[in-house]
């Protein structure tokens, strides 16, 4: 089974649009905020940290918006790591409210050295992103 | 030849992360404000109107970050249609500066009445959207 | 002693800038992250709740930055009350890493109702805005 | 007469809040804009270069929102120069829409160098804050 995180969010005022529900450009900051707590969480490797000589930025991202989220819905965002590269990353998200769809993602990030040139993971960090998540 | 639109964006401070170049989410607030401009010049339906009994939520969009763009960057973002569907709108963004690529999304939104329901175009919109861009 | 309440924030990734670190409009949205969870669990009255028939908007705000924050801080904001109105609320903002300043802001909000007219606050609300915090 | 500089900026999708108006952070993403494009345009000083070696980060800022923005205001900030010291810059911003006060700030920002010590400004930028703006 592969590893998987979860992430809590509320829908927040501030990520409200005129017509009430989630502005779709607020829901990458979720993610990005989701990725950036399973590395802390999961992986010991707070993003403060790694970004001192490292960067992980994404280089793709595809994603469904299934249902609209409203002001006060408890998201749940489940990240499932789905590929792990020498330098590459491929995560899904699934979100969901009480257990109905909101939206998905797959995405792909991967790891660089300080000039932006792709890196191989730590031998420790893949190791943990390959171990078994349950 | 579709429908063309093109939309520059400086890459400004607040787009910006820690590693000095634009920060992922900021891009798709730049595709928003594209798609809100073309609907404002080249469909003459500012969405500031369109959104009183009407809206145009995003269902699917697909990015790949091909290189990264730094502050001060001048991108252009050029939108092709590329689907008219009953509801359905389907666009590219191309995404350059100083024609080398920055990033490229492939999306569909969807025309919905107040309820959130799918609704045909408005015939003089679907015209519009079908004319030859050139 | 007037009511209190602490709000938690790591700096994150996307609150920070080219400079590593926090853009100063993101502390405003953190402020009002700390409202919106006063609303709702010292006041009992979520603002997905209020929004519905009725808004609280920001009259003024004045703040100081004392010090930078940097990514991975872990801020408090302590919001104390400082007047209650009619129908506005004056409160303070203590933000702090560890103990040490880093802002803080004095701000004037004012509950509206549907038109925007200020409107006295419910009788139960002034109560608990008005109770000893301790 | 002080130096002046005036900024456009019609009120977007992005900026409004689900009450339909703008919420209140991004005339602070507005307020930067403003000052980064004054810095550009006016200094001939842009914060992609001045970000180099430098920075101007904000010291304070005091705001009065005296009536609310909606999708697709167009808003004109008019920022004036009220004080040039030995590394502060005061500024304030009188935000209108067809000649009706929206908002209005008062701002200090400091020039510091990399390590964040306060550095007086060039000389050249100073004769320009100092200059007639009319």
């Amino acid at each position: 089974m592969p590893l998987q995180f979860s992430f809590e969010q509320k829908v927040l005022f501030k990520h409200c649009d005129p017509a009430g529900i989630a502005f779709f450009p607020r829901y990458f900051e979720m993610i990005n905020d989701c990725v950036e707590q399973f590395f802390d969480e999961a992986l010991g490797w707070p993003f403060e940290e790694l970004l001192q000589n490292e960067g992980v930025p994404t280089a793709e991202i595809s994603t469904r918006f299934l249902a609209p989220s409203r002001h006060g819905d408890r998201l749940r965002l489940l990240l499932t790591v789905t590929r792990v590269g020498r330098s590459a990353l491929g995560y899904r998200i699934d979100a969901t409210c009480n257990g109905a769809h909101r939206f998905e993602a797959e995405a792909t990030l991967v790891h660089v050295d300080k000039s932006g040139t792709p890196t191989a993971w730590p031998e420790a960090i893949r190791a943990k992103l390959k171990e078994n998540g349950s």
